[in-house]
């Protein structure tokens, strides 16, 4: 039943050998890489308006603010580009921060890296939703339906593995592009057609704050726009896919993309301001959306089309982003449980050749997320962007230390763009951690150091393992001689006989025992076992308090004291029932005592299974059962 | 830590030969049996007039109706009288029905008497929680949660053994009594003084309905009312616990019961016609409550007390009506394992010599009842009673038969006597089961047969359980060989090694085995093993699609089949870590394996446990870890 819905869902297994990548072309791998990147554009905007919207005088600052994001891009990207250079084999911040700054820092950013992953799925699918409400807001009590939805139809699409990937993602990536492009220009127009109204609130009527609240709020919203950066990283840590030359080629996708990022992002920005669009705290409505029905949405018949084609096509390239997760954090994890920092089992290959469990236990985090924040953009952003950043800072500090090592001509002008790489971006970190600490960051600041104390226990426990388990000094035990132990019931029964006889063929040396709790007595047994066991000493334990367990452990414990250099074995007689329900019939003393003798060390278990209406009893009424 | 909570909620546990009945005077008696049947005075008249309410103008008859329960109740008693006499040994409808109407009819009893239990404890917790809700109306939303706390603590009393019950029984008894006869006496006083009042609506200007319909309400009415009657078999139950002469206790002490509720339930239906109170359908307040806050709560002050007793020994005399149940289930369900019926371990006697394991199956249903139907006694009633009724027909029925096949003197007017009383109950059954069928009664009419089938099924299960393990025609099965197939890693390690050991020294036939994913190279493997196992051959098991458990459950059955005559153990190295979310960090192949070799009959399973961190590893650390 199980496997079959399991092979309905994912597919049948792939066989290892089957395993192949595929070379991407710049256009490809645009599409494939850019997607995280680009549709931080459905929320970038939205989140400096928001927080300006607490001094309505500001708004206008949306877009300056938006100027100063774009220059941090573009230090950002110039940075990445020396790092595709230096790590041409695709080096994530986890290895770059590894192999230049030590494990503490690379184990950082892997935390970080980890926690964004999970992040971007969340904020994605829950923008994507936003997307879809806001041009049908009959489905806003949904929204954590419709996140959890969303998410589920990813993780299994994923564990069926995507391969024709590129070719798959190329149409929305592209829909995606020209209707926000014709967005932009067509409201230019517009505005320009309108500019006769009067202009946003002056520069003069505002602030009746402090400076210093000034500052904090712009600090704030600046903080908050910088969610537009996320996904920047993304073709660095892909290098691999690209056709060779492969550096060049993926410097200049990653310059493209920065391109189109800042003018979409800066579009966005000056239309909202000069639409004077304030967004919506219940989330009914996106910024974009908004825009959209502004300059789509009015006029011209037919044009009304335009404005859903840019709502669905935003959902498409917010859900492909919230993909790449899929593809980086199982990647991420197998690397790190190759250097054993997670369990071993997220770097399984599934039935379908794709790293299952790194899929299934990023699935259910994002989950977790959407469903504890109700599906709301607005309350996920606050977590956001900080890991990026974290790790932004970390993998350009590495790059520092990797070219001050280095012997490369023009190492020093490189040294020199990550220097200031990593400067403003760890600048950038620290502004966004302290302005949006009260607001859910501290989450991630809790979160990355849990995160890296499992990594080191876990590690440590596997270092622990594979000393406990090493050849290097193994000497063969001894087994010197056998003692059996079989605990009987007081109700002697064929079983119980077959795994005496049983235990009788591995050693000479049986001992049964049996607790007499007063429920029958002791003399039937002992008749029987006159009549079918010789051979075998019978203890009767009894026990006044009517415990089957306590007495039997406490008994095999002495044995062990007594016998020092036996090997004891305990030999269970065990029952199978036709039906499960059957179990809820014994009174499963053999699983007890299981779990028990598991704490033991060195006591051998053996389970002689009978299966009821097995050989002996079905073969005459099996078909009556059937169906 | 868990034997620590148990051993404070429950005590220590207590000797078997600790286990003794005490012997219960008349009135001692009358305070264990009766709680349960004069407790329904609580609601049995509130539900009269709930029906009635449905034609305003037939309110009247809740007195006559009143007068017929009555009646019904005299023939019932007297009736029982005669079972008493028939089984001084204590025959409830179980043993009364089996002994003389056979088997089948038992069971009907025994399901219908289970179910009964079981609405016992909801109905009557229900009803005490709606006395304090009465006094208490803030505590209106809170009913679930209170009948569930109430349900939890009676779980939990009982669990530890209610010892001196009959002493603990006795006050709230008599309070129950003093309150309720002050009640029914001022009540009548005040009713005289103010009769100059219009009386309740004339006989005359009701019946615009057609005389079916009105036929049917009266029936319905009285089918609700016959609540009152539920409990009136405890006495015959316990007879065993009277002093001598038992029969003649026991007689005279269910007299006394029946003429109580008779006058309780006349003076309160009476009352409540007299004042003409109406039942509160949202369940804020009882009708003794209204009837106690009319008689009481005015005039004089100081009253006030009076009726807040009522609402208190209203309670106490439920709680202890569901605690009856308490003692009925598990002592039912323990004769009902004795013959195999329900599950052995219903027979148990727990740590503190009682039935634990039907108490905690009695608490679970009472609570899940209270939970789906929202504590509400309304919506409850109507599943109660029917198999009170039935149980009465049964045992009645049952007596006829006893009283044909007897040779005693006055067996004639006796055989009369439970005619009419199997004649009275059957035809009350008949109508409760019509009247009520749709308002819940069918949830009973349903579970008793599938209660019955579970029966069947379970006693079938023990008695092919029986043929199959008879010791009859045992012959010991002849070992011929051992064939033993160890499971090792791809990585060899020395917990693997000293399986390995192991099973050499059961069989000189030991194959181990391996499972090539593809992750690891098979040649270490190999070089390893020469290095370290001389004389056992490793079969290497490709898997291309990466499976571990199929490929070896695969050559095991191959293996089997090669070998017809052998006995196949299976030997499984098994870690077991120092700390429970170790175990996440690792494969698990062990646990997966013995959950499939579970079901393959005939396979031995040998585990032998390593214990991480033990007796290497630990010495030195184990300080470090602890706290």
């Amino acid at each position: 039943m199980l496997p079959r819905v399991k092979r309905f869902l994912l597919g049948s297994p792939l066989r290892t050998t089957e395993l192949h990548e595929q070379k991407l072309s710049k256009k490809a791998a645009l599409t494939v890489f850019a997607s995280d990147n680009l549709s931080s554009n459905a929320y970038a905007t939205e989140e400096i308006l928001l927080v300006l919207m607490a001094a309505p005088a500001l708004l206008h600052y949306a877009f300056p603010i938006s100027i100063c994001i774009v220059a941090l891009l573009t230090i950002v990207v110039l940075s990445y580009g020396q790092l595709i250079r230096a790590y041409p084999s695709g080096g994530g911040a986890y290895t770059v921060a590894k192999e230049n700054l030590g494990v503490g820092a690379g184990l950082v950013a892997a935390a970080a890296l980890l926690i964004d992953y999970i992040l971007t799925v969340a904020v994605s699918v829950a923008a994507g939703v936003a997307a879809i409400v806001s041009a049908f807001p009959v489905l806003l009590p949904y929204r954590t339906l419709l996140g959890a939805l969303a998410i589920a139809i990813l993780t299994l699409v994923n564990l069926r593995g995507a391969r024709e990937s590129a070719r798959a993602f190329a149409p929305p990536v592209y829909t995606f592009l020209v209707t926000i492009y014709a967005l932009i220009l067509v409201g230019l127009y517009r505005s320009g057609e309108a500019s006769g109204a009067p202009p946003v609130t002056a520069p003069g009527d505002a602030p009746n704050l402090s400076q210093l609240a000034l500052i904090f709020l712009l600090c704030r919203a600046f903080a908050h726009g910088c969610v537009a950066l996320t996904g920047v990283e993304a073709i660095s840590n892909g290098v691999q896919a690209f056709q060779p030359p492969v550096v060049r080629n993926a410097q200049i996708t990653m310059y493209i993309m920065a391109v189109i990022l800042g003018s979409l992002f800066l579009g966005l920005s000056y239309l909202a301001t000069e639409f004077r669009i304030l967004p919506k705290l219940d989330g009914s409505e996106t910024v974009v959306s908004q825009i959209a029905r502004q300059v789509f949405g009015v006029s011209v018949p037919g044009w009304g089309l335009l404005y859903y084609l840019t709502q669905f096509s935003t959902m498409a390239i917010l859900i492909l982003a919230a993909n790449t997760s899929y593809a980086g954090f199982p990647r991420l994890a197998s690397i790190l449980a190759a250097d054993r920092f997670v369990p071993r089992q997220l770097a399984n290959l599934g039935d379908r050749l794709v790293f299952s469990n790194g899929i299934i236990v990023l699935g259910m985090a994002a989950l977790a997320l959407i469903w504890a924040f109700g599906g709301n953009v607005h309350a996920l952003i606050p977590l956001y962007a900080i890991g990026v950043f974290l790790s932004f800072t970390l993998s350009q500090s590495g790059l520092v230390v990797h070219w001050l090592r280095s012997h490369e001509a023009g190492r020093w002008w490189r040294f020199g763009l990550n220097a200031l790489g990593a400067l403003t971006t760890g600048l950038v970190l620290l502004i966004i951690a302290v302005v949006k600490f009260q607001e859910g960051a501290w989450l991630v600041v809790v979160a990355v150091p849990a995160v890296m104390l499992l990594f080191w226990k876990t590690r440590r426990h596997y270092f622990e393992l594979q000393t406990e388990l090493t050849l290097s000094d193994f000497e063969k035990p001894r087994v010197a001689r056998h003692t059996v132990i079989v605990p009987v019931p007081i109700h002697l029964n064929r079983v119980v006989l077959t795994a005496i006889e049983y235990a009788k063929s591995i050693s000479r040396d049986v001992i049964a025992v049996t607790v007499n709790t007063g429920e029958a007595k002791a003399e039937t047994l002992l008749h029987n076992w006159k009549k079918f066991v010789e051979d075998v000493p019978l203890i009767v334990l009894d026990s006044p308090y009517r415990s089957v367990a306590r007495p039997l452990l406490r008994f095999i414990g002495e044995i062990e004291d007594l016998r020092p250099d036996d090997k004891v074995t305990v030999v269970l007689p065990e029952f199978v029932p036709k039906r499960w329900w059957h179990n809820l019939l014994h009174n499963q003393t053999s699983l007890i005592l299981k779990g028990a003798l598991l704490f033991r060390p060195g006591i051998v278990v053996t389970s002689v299974p009978h299966h009821l209406g097995g050989t002996r009893v079905t073969q005459g009424r099996e078909p009556r059962h059937a169906q």
